[in-house]
């Protein structure tokens, strides 16, 4: 596959003057964490050297399991020494290969790091170290009576470094934010080996550039994020869901501007027709109401009283009287609500078996309808045989595009087409000044097609803010750029 | 005064090839914008060349009012040409002098560039030219039925473009955040003269570093912001005041955790007793109740239904029998609500005649009790005389100190203990790891502070992105660090 040419950057490395062959680098990393934490059996170098793509094969030299952020420190300074490229792993749920080792890097796995450190009822922050797992922290703030609101299907086993390294989203944006939205201080190791602390945790903070919002996002391409400090909500009260049939795509933009004009959604997610299909062929989950409707959206928010209820009832009434909306059903317990969550939670396993090509692409709320069927007809015109599937956030214009393989074809006759559908996407994408990666970061998966969401100009700074904190380029070499 | 001796990064200038007189300088710059758009008055001069501050003498070469982003890049590369140096003028409303230009720089000042450009319903966004003014963009939401919650006491006269390099906060931040929280987008134009258009108003996009956080709060040092898409909120329903008379300063935090568990305060403020006194004695405005306390909290929600309002009555009970308040009022109305607000935002007013030496900090929200506490100490030791008035945003960790001058004290002699202070006071937010400048940016008078809270090694990385963006330093020259 033509990214491969891209990843040499981490061979260039044994150019250099103090470069040390395999055995002395695993040698020395051995004396830079504790006993037993440096793994280099080949099981352990193939399940910590690639994430969830499993497009490129696994290769790295050796994994290493840090304790404490000095041990991190201590690894960045002997890679800068000696030209050893790092990658960082957390949960490896990653979806763009920003966490993948293929050309002899060391791994950097948090997964001893993963305690929670500190907890502020009167502040509602949590210090975490960077291998905290997403449902770990979650249901410490349950236990606490708090929340912690970003979530997504891979909470049981995401660590919050690597979300905060791809500014994690999920299905709560529209009323949450983003990853970024929840972190008031950050404790980071640069690419030079620098401890640096972010933010110190305050809400209020104007003394010059904010280097947290840097490190966020950055898929771990200028350090290591090590402990983070995380802030919590009120726990949503009530939580209530309404599905409902639309007559047409537009319609999506129609009930969302109705709704949110009164209410505060806590999401605002849609699918196809052809999803729910796959997802009730696949078992276990009921059709929501009979009436047959070519989208849906699907509604949550908190009804902390009558009143919301009523007006939601007279909202949607009104939708029906527009013609927007064909059916609807609204859950009366917390068990209805989960049950009509199934319908979008669903899709994903229930189509995986048909070697989905999935993507992850956003625009402004507004321009879903004509970005959506724009993408439709290109794809349809010149595969007819192939099923799409479109669901997604489409409160926050986050679609999550699937195209499914047809019956009998050659796998890898499907992934050839899919890259030519990748051009015509991206190209789509680019008119619609849309991103190529909504939530899911741009790894080595996203990286031939950075430039379709940001500009060559643009690019040459990010370049330079790299430069200026891994000036070795020792920091997960051959992501984001080359 | 100390601070004017780091300012000589304009003259050094002077020493390059391409350096050309004022005046040519001045011919130059009436070729770059439209006609009539410089402006060399003395008068001009004086008006442009300061903030609210005051305290440098304004002496600016020329002041230019661009029209266009393509007009300001014009300017900017002309600059980088003959190291010309920019500062840029919004509302002139800082406190840190941030816009002030006080060695003979060009000053490029936005109000011609103050268009409200474009209105999405459905995505509930704004796009903005930077000379926008705060209260032009509050009423423009309204107008349209949506709400811009970022709100100051400056907001009839601050520009946007200014809010957003010194990332405003004000009076709602602990329910809407920053003014860094309200930017879909921004077209900027780098110190090197580039155009970029920065997240191109998307709300999910993970491609790569987020240089648009980069520019929020950059004061301007490493380009200008020319345009911001804002995002606009639903408006509040039926806000309501509650303000209440605390036992003591702990009490400030059990009222805010217990308020907070069930009810998303919109506001959370404090005042001394001593504020209050000055604001009656102003006039105007009535006690809230009878009873004396030493402090006084004042929250704000929505009461969107009477079962709000039944909480926030029983949790105001339960913090009455806890003894944590002593009496308390909740307005009916609001024109009430309103009445109520006058008791915090009339103090800046009412102590404006005693010449007051204002800091604007802050700590984490947990902190503040102890924090304060220190600083009355040490203050009131060494200067038994001085009065000291405290205020500010305490749910978001934001106090406002402002000591009195005793009357009979000459000014000079008053302004020296101040700068005395200040190291006690700067020092008190070290050992707390707060923000020597919660919202009003470093500038020049927080300048000599910063390491206070930023490390030598991360201000390292800061000039280092300067660097990236800025390299010959013609962006705002001497301002937050040199």
């Amino acid at each position: 596959m033509e990214q491969f040419s891209d990843l040499t950057a981490a061979q260039t490395f044994t150019e250099t003057e103090n470069r040390m062959n395999a055995e002395q680098i695993i040698a020395t990393l051995k004396t830079l964490v504790d006993d037993g934490k440096v793994l280099t059996d080949p099981s352990d170098l193939d399940t910590y050297g690639k994430d969830w793509t499993k497009i490129y094969p696994p290769k790295p030299m050796a994994i290493v399991f840090p304790k404490t952020t000095e041990q991190v420190q201590a690894l960045v300074k002997f890679a800068n020494e000696h030209q050893v490229a790092l990658v960082p792993s957390g949960g490896r749920t990653g979806l763009s290969a920003g966490a993948v080792a293929a050309n002899g890097e060391v791994v950097v796995a948090f997964d001893y790091m993963n305690q929670i450190i500190d907890f502020s009822a009167s502040d509602r922050t949590v210090r975490c170290q960077a291998g905290v797992i997403t449902e770990q922290l979650q249901n410490f703030a349950e236990e606490n009576g708090l929340y912690y609101p970003v979530d997504f299907a891979s909470a049981g086993s995401s660590q919050l470094g690597g979300n905060l390294s791809t500014n994690a989203g999920g299905i709560k944006v529209i009323r949450y934010g983003m990853s970024r939205d929840w972190v008031a201080g950050l404790k980071v190791v640069t690419g030079k080996g620098d401890i640096l602390e972010l933010n110190k945790d305050l809400e209020k903070n104007n003394t010059g550039y904010d280097l947290r919002h840097l490190f966020i996002g950055a898929e771990g391409t200028l350090g290591f994020i090590t402990e983070a400090t995380m802030k919590l909500s009120r726990k949503p009260d009530n939580l209530t869901v309404l599905v409902l049939g639309l007559n047409d795509l537009t319609n999506t933009m129609d009930v969302l501007q109705s709704f949110q004009k009164q209410i505060d959604l806590t999401a605002y997610e849609f699918f196809s027709h052809q999803a729910m299909q796959h997802v009730l062929a696949h078992g276990q989950v009921q059709a929501p109401f009979e009436t047959e409707a070519p989208y849906y959206a699907l509604l949550e928010f908190e009804a902390t009283s009558d009143q919301v209820m009523d007006d939601a009832m007279a909202l949607f009434e009104q939708c029906v009287e527009n013609g927007w909306v064909l059916d609807g059903v609204i859950s009366q317990s917390e068990t209805q609500a989960q049950n009509l969550w199934q319908l979008r939670e669903r899709i994903s396993e229930s189509i995986a078996p048909r070697t989905p090509y999935k993507n992850d692409i956003s625009v402004v709320v507004s321009k879903v309808p004509p970005f959506l069927t724009e993408i439709d007809a290109v794809v349809t015109e010149h595969y007819p045989d192939f099923e799409i599937i479109w669901f997604g956030h489409i409160g926050d214009g986050n679609l999550h595009l699937n195209i499914l393989k047809p019956e009998g074809m050659a796998n890898e006759d499907f992934f050839e087409k899919c890259q030519q559908v990748n051009k015509w996407v991206f190209e789509i994408v680019e008119r619609h000044q849309g991103s190529v990666s909504a939530e899911h970061g741009v790894g080595m998966t996203k990286k031939p097609y950075l430039q379709y969401t940001r500009s060559e100009t643009e690019i040459a700074y990010l370049k330079g803010i790299k430069q200026v904190f891994d000036p070795k380029g020792i920091m997960n070499p051959g992501k984001l750029f080359d």
